[in-house]
């Protein structure tokens, strides 16, 4: 077990994905999805978490949420809380987030996406794993909500990571799907 | 990636376990923790998930919860919420869940404890895969909640898993350890 050095962001994607029938639409943000990712972020050394979302009254939703830990009772409850919301911005579009790591970094992140389906773009854990800790570029790593991102967006990403599971039983929760993925690219030596 | 074959259940403990002072007390039953810890375990082919809680009313507040996904709307709208219910059971303590295994299979579970901090029985990740493949006994692997599962608990354990995370900041929620210890022991070759 040997944690890689990188300089790895992730993003939540609330839009563009599919709902059930297929349609392209924006999903609310779960409070969990802030919470447990965060803290699973800011254990594996992930520099940033976006969440990527154009609706203003959702992000004042979870900024509201946020600081009940992060101000008051609830900082001095439970400060861990507090210091896995720092590593969180919001932004309306992946472009938006894109242009901030870029203007900060001088260069453009490469995005990886994630997906629980095939993809002709396919890069294994090993690969990334090998690829991130080589590399001085920043990665920017999509994990989608509601039924997975949209091909618009998915068409854009530099990479697509092979899928966790491999059962007839495959439903894992995305807060569960970035648990995994963060722990076989950063923590794992053999995946 | 080879998924082992084996008997595991898991329990997640609401008593006895720490508040944030040192008092053992009983946890409320989080709804994600039914949720998402259900869809992560049936997708690693986990036989069942125990809710080890004593109070009747939390029992009866998860029920109603689950109802939703399991009859009705939400399991024509989610049917795979309520597949993956169908792992769950209930039990006021985990002597019953241990009893209740034996009664079925002939022979007690081994009880593997789980913990953020070392431990003198410790296991590691490949040993326990190993000793999960090998073995026809079945296996019940512990989660706290809270501050952690009491040391009157955590002593009848046969043997306690390596803690997942090992930077300076590990505050992983009980989600997401469920998944990464699910994944590092069945779908993983080397861990």
């Amino acid at each position: 077990m040997t944690r890689i050095h990188c300089h790895l962001e992730i993003a939540l994607v609330h839009y563009p994905v599919y709902n059930k029938r297929g349609d392209i639409v924006s999903t609310s943000i779960t409070p969990f999805d802030v919470h447990d990712i965060a803290r699973t972020a800011k254990t594996f050394g992930v520099k940033r978490y976006w969440l990527v979302c154009p609706m203003e009254s959702q992000k004042q939703l979870a900024l509201r949420m946020m600081g009940h830990w992060q101000e008051g009772r609830g900082a001095s409850f439970n400060p861990n809380r507090k210091e896995a919301f720092d590593i969180i911005e919001f932004c309306p579009n992946l472009e938006q987030a894109c242009l901030t790591i870029e203007n900060e970094l001088g260069i453009a992140p490469r995005l990886i996406g994630t997906s629980a389906k095939l993809s002709n773009k396919r890069v294994e854990y090993q690969a990334l794993r090998k690829e991130l800790s080589e590399s001085d570029r920043p990665h920017l790593l999509l994990f989608g909500t509601g039924w997975g991102m949209a091909a618009e967006l998915m068409d854009k990403t530099d990479a697509i990571l092979a899928p966790v599971g491999e059962g007839s039983y495959n439903h894992l929760p995305v807060r569960a799907a970035v648990a995994i993925i963060l722990d076989r690219i950063i923590d794992r030596e053999e995946v």
